[in-house]
């Protein structure tokens, strides 16, 4: 009989978002009337159009399939070459960071690629992850097999957690003991902490030093609004011999339904085989991405272009000035009931204190009776995020101004 | 150190059309005249215009991008309800086919799909595939460790070969060794053949006894003109209880570079645990799906949902006619030429018995040098590939026309 991989029957009761989902719902049948003025400040995903120069290239790109002449059948897996120097030239060496079209993979999401990047990794790497934290680098780990069962507290037995909190400023350092591979996020989903150079130093420092791979997945980075803060692991000297970035056009370019986006596989990364030769990880991602996907829509990448243009920096600067002064109402709207607040200035989420004695799920539920606004409950990213809830500042400016009013009516 | 996917070091030079590639540019630049008459009939790429129907739904729906009552962020990563509802209705429901649209997972493309099942699948599993092959469903085997390392003939150990011979029609028989998995795929990807109803009634008569999993790659399925080949393998009596189909918008709506497919994981399907408990594959396929990645672009779902109008359609059946159209006249110059030829009546594929005494990579040599037209060596395909050749059918008929003239014209 064929056989089911069993380490999927590890992962705990799903993913966080089908929950509060589910939660929604009953709530909505419960309440109908009151489901109509839910406002969701939970899932980080986009609410503004996607920018005028980016469905100007759209069109033009389906205008394009439609003649035999501009047709595009199978494009590069790898992603088009103009988009490939796009990303390079304006991503990385504009800002004087040294990265090669060709170390970077478009790809259909930043999702995909945080989990397809183990495909390529052994087995037998110690895996370290910062609580809280995004649920796929976990999830995806557990079904890949590389940890035992979850605890109680939903910690799978083989990952290494790295404690964010308060104290530490929601930015783990290096850990004493040594791991192979560590997942960092900056800005961070869901904390919207940032890491400063001297802390990134010392992650690289500590890679080095133990020859392990940093996946950093920078999705957010568009949203960094200090200037001494690095929108790139690949600021960091000696970051090209220890780290993968994963960037995305979800936030900047408002691409959460468009889906594109990209990964940075420097030639000089190398990692062992298990006789112990340092071999480059680089062509191992290329024959990954050239056999087990077949690029992105050419519509889609014509679109990821568009956001390189003038005009389309400028919009994706308006959009992200929109969203960050909702974040701005949204933070001051939480301080001002008396909450702790976190993040929000240089990311698009606000991690709240919950009050004393409520915990992240009491919270989730009581946003959403007596508010009707649905957050995400800061348990759902990890043991470390009981006691906290994420507000997502992507949402339209009347609607951010609402939960401002309906958080200060709430009964503290 | 972090350690790298050894088993990647298995996988032999490199994917077919990367080499054919290689070659291809070498002629080119070593002739740079006799290149600009390359006529490419070698991967399996379509080169028509979208159908209108197609084109015109993508316009409105980069338009719905564009405004923000009608933008669409985060979708269902299974794939919009509207997509797998018409799928359901017109690929399975209106043929007598019982598939639910629950079943349906919307996907970027048919290779991911191939190669992402893997994941859900255990590692102890038999895995037969037939040979000649589509190099995917081995090299994604190699690549998670289910086979150890390849022989002078490119045969991996731990898999199991079913060969594809003249004599049998290139439909191999199920095996007499028990195998958990097998890899089909009708109309034949490279050698055009189909399976007829009783050959797949033995294959799943085959599945129920050994209680395997049937991977059914019917990406094909719309150039079948035989009205007696069946086009899905739910067509045969218990298939729901074994088989996974995948199915794809590549071939049919000339999706090649737009990207989008889908794959049916039936909720009667199950596998074994380890210890021996039977279970369904479908929720670890939803939750590897929802984990793993985040949904086809709205655009292209927008685009894939418009094959299914009437218009749509008729507009593919006119593509389906056209490349048809090319298979015949490719067929027949084969045939005039006196090679013995294969498919190209319910595929676009022709395959082609190479002159006595000549390999598969001459063949490939001797019509790139001779006439400039490029196809594809059989023994890319596999060890029983050697000694044919496929041609694509994918073509203008301009092109297909003058293949023939100058297959005519060699001195064969």
């Amino acid at each position: 009989m064929a056989f089911l991989n069993d380490n999927y029957f590890k992962l705990k009761a799903g993913y966080l978002f089908p929950e509060i989902g589910r939660r929604v719902k009953a709530f909505g049948e419960a309440n109908p009337e009151a489901a109509k003025r839910i406002i969701r400040c939970g899932i980080g995903d986009v609410t503004e159009p996607l920018p005028a120069a980016v469905t100007a290239a759209m069109h033009k790109a389906v205008d394009d399939m439609a003649t035999r002449e501009q047709f595009h059948g199978y494009g590069p897996e790898q992603g088009y070459e103009w988009l490939r120097q796009a990303i390079a030239e304006h991503d990385y060496r504009a800002k004087g960071i040294e990265v090669a079209a060709d170390e970077i993979f478009v790809s259909d999401g930043s999702k995909c690629d945080c989990g397809n990047i183990l495909d390529i990794l052994g087995s037998q790497n110690k895996v370290a992850i910062t609580d809280p934290v995004y649920p796929v680098y976990v999830d995806t780990n557990v079904m890949a097999g590389h940890t035992g069962e979850a605890d109680e507290s939903g910690a799978y037995a083989g990952l290494v957690y790295l404690k964010c909190t308060a104290e530490n400023g929601f930015v783990a350092e290096p850990p004493k003991e040594h791991v192979d591979v560590i997942y960092l996020c900056f800005p961070n989903n869901p904390t919207g902490a940032v890491a400063t150079r001297a802390q990134l130093e010392a992650w690289v420092a500590y890679a080095k030093e133990h020859q392990s791979v940093i996946l950093y997945d920078a999705a957010y980075e568009a949203y960094i609004s200090d200037p001494a803060v690095p929108h790139s692991i690949y600021e960091i000297p000696g970051a090209r011999e220890v780290a993968i970035e994963f960037r995305s056009f979800s936030k900047n370019g408002g691409f959460t339904g468009t889906r594109c986006a990209f990964i940075v596989v420097p030639k000089t990364l190398l990692a062992s085989t298990a006789k112990g030769e340092h071999k480059p990880l680089h062509p191992l991602w290329a024959r990954r991405h050239t056999t087990k996907f077949n690029g992105v829509s050419y519509v889609v990448q014509r679109g990821a272009e568009a956001i390189y243009t003038p005009e389309g920096k400028q919009q994706v600067k308006a959009l992200l000035d929109h969203y960050m002064g909702n974040a701005k109402i949204l933070r001051e709207a939480a301080a001002a009931v008396g909450l702790r607040v976190y993040g929000g200035v240089n990311a698009p989420y606000i991690w709240v204190s919950t009050p004393a004695g409520t915990t992240s799920w009491q919270m989730f539920d009581r946003m959403l009776n007596e508010a009707n606004v649905v957050i995400t409950p800061g348990s759902g990213f990890g043991a470390m995020g009981e006691g906290y809830f994420r507000i997502s500042a992507f949402n339209s400016r009347a609607n951010a101004e609402e939960v401002a009013r309906r958080m200060k009516a709430i009964q503290w």
